[in-house]
C-alpha cells in the first residue's frame, strides 16, 4: 500500500500537565505515570508504534528535565528511540518541525512522520493501526494528515474538524478527505450541532512527509523554520541525546501546528480514527475510560466502597475507604489526597495553581525524586537525620560529591555498589554497610546488571539537598 | 464545701471504639489519639482532674493492650497515676466497681470516686469543675450523682436522663436533682419532646462514695460485687501495675453500670453540667466541635480548600485538597482515607467491620506499632528487606531475642543505644552504626535519659514480626 519511505513515529513527550494532579507534577508529568493498565502513556504510545515492519524506531522529543524519564522507561519495554531535547517550550509547532528535520537527517529527505502525542489513550489498537496506514498513504500523494475521531458526545474539550470532500478513489471512511474547517472547542449546543453534521474530533496527532511539513512552514513561518533549522543543525550530542541549541531554539515563536500550518494549507486531509480515544486531560476522563462497577464506580489500587455510586477511586498507596459516595473523585497518593464531584476535574489545574502558591511540596514534586542514575526518596526524616532509600540503575553512576554537614551510612539491600571513598575504591555487597564520614570525597555507583538499592541514613545538624559539591559528573552536572 | 474526704478521679481507658477509624483503631483507640487540640482525650482528661486540692491522683482503668500508653502518656503530661488492668472486657459496671474497690484500698473507705471517660472532650473547664464540686457534695451525702448535660439539640445520639426534684436545699440548677428516669436514645420526635421538657443527656460520668456503690450493687448485683471483689482481692503487680485477677474477672456479668445500678437504685442523683460536652461518638461529632471558618469548614492538618462548605477535613499526614466539596468529612492518615457524607459518620463501624473481613491491615492496625518499651514503624518494605524506625523510651530494654530469617544493620540517630550481642555487651552512640548477623542473641536498650532513636535495617528472605524467639524480657513477654 504505502511506498518505500518509512514512517517515522515522532512522540510528543515534553508537556507538563497539572490537570491530573496529584498524580501528575511538575516533576514526573502525565506522560511518564501509569494512569492505565501497567504501563505509562509514554510507553503505551511506544508501544502502539513497535511494529517494525511498518514504523522505523521512533524519535522521542521531550524537554530537557525529562530526559532520562523518555530514555528509561523506553528501555524498560526493550525499546531502542532517539531523544531530542527541547531546551524550553515552544508548543507543537517548532517541536514538530524539529522532529521533521531530525527524521530527514536520520532517515532521509523522503521520510514520513507520525507524529503522536505522548499522553493520549487509544483502545483498539487494530484500528489505530488501520488508521496510521490510512494516513500514511493519504500522506505519501503529499498530504499532512491529521487524525480526526467520530465524536461519541458533544463534548466541549475538545476542537472539532470539519471533513471536506474524499481525496483520490478510495471510498470508505477509512479513506482521507479534505479538511473543510478546523474549530475551536465549542459550547455544548455548538458540539450537540457538530456532533449531528459528522465533524470529528480534532486528536491532534498527524502523518505527513517530513519535507512537506517543512515546505509548509517555510511558507506560512520562515522564521520559525528558520530558528529551529539552526537548533537542529548546531544542535549539541550529549549522553547520546540530541540537544537542540538553546538560543535558535528560543527564536523560534511558539505556536501550535494547528495555528502555525495547519489552519492555512491547502495540503491539509483528515483520516478518521475508529479507535476509541482519549487525551485524558483530566480525572473525568479517566473515569469514563475505566470499566465501572454495576454502579458505575471505576477503582484503581486499594479501595473499599460502601452504598456508592458513579465515582472514580485512584490509589497510589493508601487504602481509600468510601462511603455513600455518588459522582466523587478521590485520588490518593502517598503524600496528597484530592477529592471532588467528577464533574469539578476542570478546576484541577486551579486548585495547582493555589498549592504552588501556598508553597506545599506536593504541588509540583514528587516524594521520589529522579536523577540520571536512578531515583532516591526520602522514606524518614527527623530532627538530625533522614533516611533515603536510593536505586542507582545498572550502569549508573553519581556525581564525585562530598558533604560539608553531613555524614552517610549506606546499607546495601540488593544488587552490588561500587564506592569511592577519598581516593579508595571498594564493593559493598548486599547486606554489607559504609559509612561516609562528614567531608570524605565518594562516589556511588551500580557496576552490576541489576538495579542497586540501598538505604542511606544520613546524620548531621544541615540536611538540605543543597549540602552538595560536585567534584566530577558522568552526567555533565559538576 | 466538701467533707474530708479525697475525691479519687478514676478514668475509664479501656474502650476500643472503630467509629473514628482510620484515626482510631483497635491498636490504638480513640481515647490515645490527638484529635482535638494538641493532647490526646485521654491526656486531656488527666489534666482536666489536675488539681491536688480538689482531686487525689488519678486511678486509670484500662484493658491490658493499653497499660504501656496509660502510663507513658500519663507520665508525658507529667502526671503519676496508678494503672489497674481489665483481663478482658466486661462493660462498666465491673470496672467501676473493681475501681470503687482499689479506690478504698488506696484511700480509705470513705473516699468519693469521680469516674470519667477517657474519651470525652469538655471545653469550658470551670464550669467542668463546678459540676464536679456540686457532684461530690450530693455524693458526700450519700448519692450516686451522674451527670447530665443540658442539650443543645434534640440529639439521636444520646441516652436521656429526666430529672425530678430538688436535693437538699441548696437552689439552682448546680445543685443535685433526683432522677425520674433514665431512657434510651430516642428518635428525633421523642429528642425535640425531651428537649422541650427539660431532660439531660446522659453523659455516663459519675461521682460516688466507693461505699455506697458497693452497697448498692451488693444489693442488685450480688455475683457481679463476688466476682470483682475477689479479682480485687486476688489481683496481681506486674511492672508495678494493678492486674485483676482473670479468671474471677471473668465471672462477673457484662453489665453497664447504668443497668446493674443506676436504674434501680434510689440514691442516684443528677447534676447538670453547664460545660459544653460530647462523647465524639463519631466524625460529625469532631465537625460540630470544631470552629469553623466562614464557610462551614474545619480542618485540621495540611488542608487547602476550593469552593466548599460545611465540610470536615483532618489529616494526620498527607495534603488534603477539596474541590468543591459540600457537606464531606475526609479523614486521611499514612496509609487510609475515609471520604464520606458528614451525616454518614454512624456507618464507619461498618465499613470498619468490612475492611476487617477483607483483611486490610489498616483495619486495626496503626503503621506505628507501640510496645512496652516505646515504638517502631516500617517506613519502606523491599523484597529481601525492611527498613524500621525504633524509638526506645529512657530506661527501655528489648526482649534479648535471636532472628532466624534475618540479619539486622541498627544505626544510631539520637540517644546511645546499650546493645548486647553474644554475650558482649557495648554502646553505639549517634552516628555509629551496628550489625547483627542472622541467629545472633541479641538486646537492645536505651540507658540514658532521652528516647535512642534508630533505624534499623532488615534483610532476609522471610522479614516477617513472627521471626523472633525471645530468650528474656524484661516486660514478661518471653
Amino acid at each position: 500500500m504505502r511506498g518505500p519511505s518509512p514512517i517515522v513515529p515522532v512522540i510528543l513527550a515534553g508537556g507538563s500537565g497539572t490537570r491530573l494532579w496529584p498524580v501528575s507534577r511538575d516533576s514526573l508529568p502525565k506522560q511518564f505515570q501509569v494512569l492505565t493498565g501497567s504501563h505509562t502513556l509514554y510507553q503505551q504510545t511506544l508501544m502502539r508504534v513497535s511494529d517494525r515492519a511498518l514504523f522505523a524506531a521512533p524519535l522521542v522529543l521531550t524537554h530537557e528535565d525529562f530526559r532520562f524519564f523518555a530514555r528509561r522507561q523506553a528501555a524498560e519495554i526493550g525499546m531502542d528511540v532517539t531523544v531530542a531535547l527541547e531546551p524550553m517550550r515552544r508548543d507543537s509547532g517548532p517541536a514538530l518541525l524539529a522532529a521533521a528535520l531530525i527524521a530527514q537527517r536520520l532517515h532521509g529527505e523522503g521520510c514520513l512522520v507520525l507524529a503522536l502525542a505522548s499522553d493520549h489513550v487509544v483502545l483498539d489498537e487494530p484500528l489505530f493501526l488501520d488508521a496510521c496506514r490510512a494516513g500514511a498513504q493519504a500522506a505519501a500523494q503529499g498530504r499532512i494528515v491529521t487524525f480526526g475521531i467520530a465524536p461519541t458526545e458533544p463534548s466541549t474539550a475538545y476542537g472539532y474538524i470539519r471533513p471536506g470532500a474524499q481525496i483520490g478513489t478510495q471510498a470508505g471512511a477509512g479513506g482521507a478527505r479534505t479538511v473543510a474547517a478546523f474549530v475551536e472547542k465549542p459550547d455544548l449546543a455548538t458540539a450537540t450541532r457538530y456532533l449531528a453534521e459528522g465533524y470529528l474530533w480534532n486528536s491532534g496527532n498527524f502523518c505527513f512527509p517530513a519535507a512537506v511539513l517543512i515546505e509548509e512552514a517555510t511558507r506560512f513561518e520562515p522564521s520559525m523554520v528558520a530558528a529551529v533549522t539552526e537548533a537542529v543543525e548546531t544542535a549539541g550530542e550529549d549522553l547520546g541525546f540530541i540537544k537542540l541549541d538553546a538560543r535558535a531554539f528560543a527564536d523560534a515563536p511558539a505556536k501550535s501546528i494547528d495555528y502555525a500550518v495547519m489552519e492555512h494549507t491547502r495540503r491539509a486531509a483528515v483520516v478518521e480514527g475508529r479507535f476509541r480515544w482519549s487525551d485524558v486531560g483530566s480525572w473525568d476522563a479517566l473515569h469514563e475510560l475505566a470499566e465501572g462497577d454495576a454502579a458505575g464506580n471505576a477503582t484503581r489500587g486499594p479501595v473499599t466502597l460502601l452504598d456508592s455510586r458513579n465515582s472514580y477511586l485512584h490509589s497510589d498507596g493508601p487504602l481509600i475507604a468510601g462511603i455513600g459516595l455518588d459522582n466523587l473523585s478521590v485520588v490518593a497518593t502517598e503524600d496528597a489526597v484530592l477529592v471532588m464531584p467528577i464533574d469539578r476535574a476542570q478546576d484541577v489545574k486551579g486548585l495547582v495553581a493555589q498549592l504552588k502558591s501556598e508553597r506545599h511540596n506536593a504541588a509540583s514534586e514528587h516524594l521520589k525524586a529522579h536523577r540520571p542514575w536512578g531515583t532516591y526518596q526520602t522514606i524518614c526524616r527527623g530532627e538530625r537525620f533522614l533516611v533515603k532509600k536510593i536505586v542507582v540503575e545498572p550502569g549508573g553512576r553519581l556525581s564525585l560529591q562530598k558533604h560539608h554537614h553531613r555524614a552517610e551510612h549506606w546499607i546495601v539491600v540488593k544488587g552490588t555498589a561500587e564506592v569511592t571513598l577519598d581516593g579508595r575504591v571498594f564493593e559493598v555487597r548486599e547486606n554489607e554497610s559504609t559509612y561516609l564520614p562528614q567531608g570524605g570525597v565518594h562516589r556511588l555507583a551500580n557496576p552490576g546488571e541489576i538495579p542497586l538499592e540501598l538505604i542511606e541514613v544520613q546524620t548531621g545538624a544541615y540536611l538540605g539537598e543543597d549540602d552538595i559539591v560536585r567534584l566530577e559528573d558522568a552526567y555533565n552536572r559538576a
